[in-house]
């Protein structure tokens, strides 16, 4: 794989300085259009051997084109609110917003690599972390991003002369340390590895680019070359991305599904509904409580019909929570600077710290619900969605969230009867809009989506809950219920 | 102070039941107004004695109202992401939007009291901190924020006896930590401190309330009923705040002034250029690489003229450090989420860690240049941003950061010249557009307005340095000179 960049690449200086001249000509223009369309974003993942002159050609990237719209990181140790949160929850934070270009210095491939060479990750770990990278690379893609990946590459024998070269030099000599010496020692392990990361994640959508580090004209060329001509292909390149084609099954032929079969005979009076009250709130407030909670963190999802009374089961939740530790979010329309990234990025930034509680009133599942249904996004959207937030639940259980989902719902003649209520009750009447008839209308439709959802983004560590709520105080217990029963089992 | 918070306060069960009822509908109703209108954040502090119901009330807030539309922090140990900024950073994050209500438990008051009590600042030092608050609370309301201060008090006795009852019982007794009596035995000293605290920032726009924690029924109510009463207050007044009249300055009398005193006579060859650019971009790489610098940031700020040459100059800089070290902001319009916050915090919020460099292409001194000339805001902010910002350079100061401020300017013909000149030159057209025209016909404003920005933000820690830049090479390397010097005076 690496064979190629050990040939001794090389471009002669005065070639180098013609076409330099030209080329940053060319990519300070297409920068500018990128800007201007502002419809996709590039994001650029630096990644090799030391001494291979990865810094300096980042440097120089800035420096032929206009620094003031590229969004450079560097990733060192994790900060505290970093380490507190899934492991590519400093990546998210880092994406640059359509129109800009990020360059990623360092990046998700970093930490596995180095765990297998240091021995601190098994294969089985490494494959499942290439994996990882693909789906989420995949879903950047998807969205309409660039990744573009660059591999620096120096023979042993040339990282050893380089290196010594660095530390002889004054000027130089500060950035060669024992760290890189250490590193050295285990080119051979170092480069086995990279080879596997590379070949696995070397895909269709974003393939990597080795670029053999020896020569800088050679790779400075080689980098600013691709680039401008991955950006020039899709700015004139009106074309979305191919979607990708599925089906999925009909509705089952007998016509029963999870909604239809759900039981709302459920019932609760006043009074047996205080003293459940008083107990499971208790009880998830001295789970919440539980020393080992400190380390854990609980997401709370709450998806449901209209007039399903989600509200009030939030409210009789947080009643239970000590407001220090919890936090409600509400998910309407995205924000500009939200719509700015792709789809994900804006729950992204919600994560909670360990010890503390997200409560989602309405989630990242819009787009397989009233997106799908309202036409707000296309159909491969909302179809690649499914895996897009099975990867995104499983990175939460992954880092110690507990995830509960809940889908509660009435049957449709209680809507019709609490939607009229609502109309006629002065206080209620804010609670009722013309949206809510409207989305009343396409109740079908809902359901065909509700049960897609569950039957594809139910699973073993974040599953559905269904709640049947025509009586609102049961609804309430069983959603305490539930919670005390998932915490404590967590615990 | 305190003398009324210790008569023993109290409301029977009975009235309370009753009370609540009507307190709580209300207050919902308020939460929707507030949220329907987005003119205006509410930001409740909390503060005061341990055990005199700080939580409880928080908690008991969240119920009454709509718990999606409050935001509560919690303020604990800095994280290391928080104390590598200036202080109140942490607090700036933690802000509500328009619209929204923040409940802030423990506040910008819990250190400057505690280190105080402690022993770990001095009186002089302590008032400082107490004018720093009233400077921040008093942006905060002229930026039309309404801020409710609570301090929660309690006797001596009935502290002692609170933290011995609720460490009786099971269910409480993890609420009372070796800390809360430790604290208990320098009630005393925090007493007198609080005092000073709470009378020195009781200001006309944001007075302390006195809450006698006692009695959960009195304190509950007291409160709920003067958050509602704030709410109604400012929901029913359509009229803006008042405006502090000021009146500035007229120019000189002989017509002399900062601008049109600059010497524009200076001019580099080429060759000179080449040679001093090396050497001063050379300089500050050693710089910004010296290991004191790591405990430091660079925060550098351009405005200056349309086709001065502040691209040019930034890119001379970036030029000279490391990628993985430095940011350019472009500061343009506001975004939708930026405009839902006071003006300072979308600069906030892109402050650097330590050891970073960040460039922002336009700045927070757009209030009082092109919003002021422009009309885009008020006489009275624009009037108050000059403070505002010295406020908020000395606390970057104060945070160790260095900050540099170029006003980069040309004579009106050689913008004439270069405006034409890139009007004939295809490859620099984009950079001309109608409004830079419009901008160049109000001069004499903008002027004037540079004029009053630099007499009224130029302090010893933060001063304006007016570049004079007809000659772009001199520009370029008098901004050079200049960030060397500033930063090996600072190291």
């Amino acid at each position: 794989m690496f064979e190629s960049a050990e040939l001794g690449h090389s471009i002669p200086k005065k070639e180098f300085a013609k076409r330099e001249a030209e080329l940053r000509e060319a990519l300070l223009a297409a920068q500018y259009e990128l800007l201007a369309q502002k419809k996709t974003q590039v994001i650029v993942v630096i990644g090799g051997v030391d001494g291979a002159g990865k810094g300096e050609t980042v440097n120089l990237l800035n420096e032929w084109m206009d620094p003031r719209h590229i969004i450079t990181h560097a990733f060192g140790e994790r900060s505290d609110e970093e380490s507190e949160r899934p492991r590519m929850w400093r990546f998210w934070r880092a994406l640059p917003p359509r129109g800009k270009i990020g360059i990623l210095f360092g990046s998700w491939y970093t930490d596995p690599i180095l765990w297998r060479v240091q021995g601190k990750s098994k294969t089985a770990e490494f494959e499942r972390y290439l994996q990882d990278i693909n789906h989420f690379e995949r879903m950047l893609v998807d969205e309409g991003a660039i990744v573009l990946k660059f591999w620096f590459h120096l023979s042993k024998k040339v990282q050893r002369k380089r290196l010594k070269t660095l530390e002889a030099d004054p000027k130089t000599r500060w950035r060669v340390t024992d760290l890189d010496w250490q590193r050295f020692k285990q080119y051979d392990e170092f480069r086995a590895v990279s080879e596997v990361a590379l070949r696995e994640t070397s895909t269709g959508e974003a393939p990597w680019t080795i670029v053999e580090g020896t020569d800088p004209n050679y790779r400075y060329l080689t980098v600013g070359q691709h680039l401008l001509d991955a950006l020039r292909d899709r700015l004139s390149n009106a074309a979305p991305p191919p979607a990708r084609a599925s089906v999925l099954p009909k509705s089952a032929l007998d016509g029963r599904n999870l909604l239809n079969e759900l039981d709302f005979s459920g019932k609760l009076t006043k009074k047996a509904y205080t003293r459940k009250l008083e107990k499971y709130q208790g009880k998830l407030s001295l789970l919440t409580r539980d020393p080992r909670f400190a380390n854990r963190a609980l997401i709370v999802v709450f998806e449901g019909v209209d007039a399903a009374g989600k509200g009030g089961s939030i409210r009789r939740i947080t009643g239970a929570l000590d407001a220090r530790h919890y936090s409600v979010v509400p998910v309407a329309a995205p924000t500009e600077e939200e719509r700015a990234h792709t789809y994900l990025w804006r729950f992204w930034r919600q994560l909670p710290r360990k010890g503390r509680v997200m409560i989602f009133d309405r989630s990242w599942y819009g787009r397989v619900l009233v997106e799908r249904v309202e036409g707000f996004c296309t159909e491969s959207e909302w179809l690649r969605a499914y895996s897009e937030i099975n990867d995104f639940e499983e990175q939460l259980t992954n880092a110690d969230a507990i995830v509960v989902k809940f889908w509660v719902t009435v049957t449709e003649d209680e809507q019709l009867r609490r939607f009229q209520d609502r109309e006629k009750t002065p206080f209620k009447a804010f609670k009722i809009t013309a949206e809510d008839w409207r989305n009343r209308a396409k109740w079908q439709e809902y359901e065909h989506a509700v049960c897609d959802m569950v039957e594809r983004t139910s699973t073993e560590d974040a599953p559905w809950v269904l709640v049947s709520a025509n009586d609102k105080y049961a609804a309430r217990i069983a959603i305490l219920h539930t919670l005390c029963e998932r915490l404590a089992a967590a615990l």
